[in-house]
């Protein structure tokens, strides 16, 4: 390829491949295998269409679907850090594990392109803006649904404790209150039939 | 749960999980296994933020987000038709089949919504409108990359001729001519070798 800017958003496009082979800990809703980075971040761009009028009025949509869409790809070297994950370890290198996969898999863009995606990134992980808020409360959210579907997923596996998953959903209660009703309902039914531990 | 608009919409983001199983022609750059339609659109949704310089000036990448986030959702009832399918009663077929999957699965959103999620898929059906035309141009370049990557791919496996190949390919051409070198570069290449057929 003649062109090196292209050459270099092409290497990028493939590479990003490798999200879709990152396994999460939740389950698909039919319980046949756990769900990967890449197609958790559809689902995603798709909640974010789908509950947009329930969150703060100044969400600007097309930054949310870019948030949404960046959110984990860092993972491809880094992995996937299971958010109830009992080893402090895991957590305190979590954020230099993620920094270093930055660099690199924002390292194959054009400069100007890897500053872009890299500040879509950092503003999903800094939780600040309106827009990054929607994105995490979104992240939650999905994988609330998921252990839902699945019949207790990721907390049943892990028993989990329902402070943890209350701490957890806390981005739902802060930006999308209309739907902390549904959210504490679901986990006092798991919490009731033992998939989440009291 | 008391609201019957949130219920529908949690059903609908619920439903939509089943695209993750909707496994495509195309393979995984590393070949491991195929990809599925739910990671493809992701993957799309990437490749419109990547590549949005190419694509005419007037997109609205919000909308490109939209399209691409709903594009291949009809196939969780329709099934995934395969582009080069010799089977010409597969294409007959397809265009019903995924007009009576669309009515079940945006009918499970409140009504407003589900005319909004129809227009969306109606839109990048139609490659009449700009968003249209960069959006399916993505879905043509995606699917390209992926068996450049994995050796041949679909192309090899279903022994598709080089015709077919270019046919396939030009919403690239006309949307996003920079990379139409690119393309041809590519798929001499594999008529070289004869993973495309001459």
């Amino acid at each position: 390829m003649s062109n090196d800017r292209l050459a270099r958003q092409i290497a990028f496009i493939v590479e990003a491949d490798k999200l879709k082979a990152i396994e999460r800990r939740t389950p698909l809703t039919d319980r046949s295998r756990q769900e990967n980075s890449a197609e958790h971040s559809w689902h995603m761009a798709l909640a974010a269409m789908t509950l947009a009028e329930y969150a703060p009025a100044d969400i600007e949509l097309r930054r949310v679907l870019e948030l949404v869409t960046i959110h984990d790809i860092v993972e491809i070297y880094a992995g996937d850090t299971f958010a109830y994950d009992p080893d402090a370890e895991a957590h305190a290198t979590k954020e230099q594990r993620e920094r270093d996969a930055a660099e690199r898999i924002f390292g194959l863009l054009p400069g100007d392109q890897a500053v872009y995606f890299r500040e879509c990134w950092e503003e999903f992980e800094a939780r600040q803006t309106v827009n990054a808020k929607y994105a995490n409360a979104l992240d939650r959210l999905q994988a609330l649904l998921q252990n839902m579907q699945a019949g207790g997923g990721s907390w049943q596996a892990h028993r989990v404790q329902r402070e943890d998953v209350m701490r957890r959903m806390e981005p739902i209660h802060a930006t999308l209150p209309e739907l902390w009703p549904f959210i504490v309902e679901v986990v006092d039914r798991f919490c009731a039939i033992g998939a989440i531990e009291t």
